[in-house]
């Protein structure tokens, strides 16, 4: 497994308005993107902190996976995303090591980018993705 | 405030030995360091992902907080860690900028780093650690 760095952190929030005073007044980090990712019911906005982004996370329904961690768990951190040079080879590679996935194929997620989630099952609690590496 | 990188991300394990097997072996992270924080009561392992480091936090007490934190949310990602030139300056802008400190001064944390953490009260729920930068 070639994991290069953290390609993104997802952290769970319920409304990314309302963080924009921490994250850009406070924090001094400059949003350059919202973007909506229809198939999982939830806006995103980016922050880049080194070679990482910040991914926030707000559910836009109520059935979203987003709403039902934050209603479970509060807002947080809610995954990390290693990038890896191909989504899909690395997710044959997990399977192989015997670990659960969520996604055996990869799909589209924020920013065009192939993606696909391991199971927290087989990471002890870590929601982890795997995600092509498009720069830095 | 200046975030130049995430320095680490702090993550709560029962035990180290038992993850040794994902983060080395799945993974293919190379542990470089072991190390305890006795007044954190924790035993710590740090890999390298990139710029950043994941830290994986085993607690040696009951009473650390890392066994409070499992006993209530599970193994599982525990915290972030912002580099920043200078931890003191850092938390004294953050206190500034009426964000809540669990540390009012820096204290050494692992590696000897200057260490300080933010209230997740103040950070919308993501327990947050500013660290002096030391390499990367």
């Amino acid at each position: 497994m070639n994991l290069t760095h953290i390609e993104h952190l997802g952290i769970a929030v319920k409304s990314i308005e309302e963080q924009m005073p921490y994250y850009e007044g406070v924090l001094g980090l400059k949003c350059f993107a919202i973007e909506e990712v229809a198939d999982q019911k939830v806006k995103t906005a980016f922050f880049w902190v080194g070679q990482t982004k910040l991914e926030l996370l707000e559910p836009t329904s109520e059935d979203s996976p987003i709403a039902k961690f934050i209603e479970k768990r509060g807002e947080g951190i809610h995954h990390i995303a290693f990038a890896v040079p191909d989504a899909g080879e690395a997710l044959n590679e997990m399977a192989s090591k015997d670990i659960r996935l969520i996604d055996k194929a990869p799909r589209k997620g924020a920013e065009g980018l192939n993606i696909g989630f391991l199971h927290p099952k087989s990471t002890h609690g870590v929601l982890t993705e795997l995600c092509d590496c498009k720069d830095k």
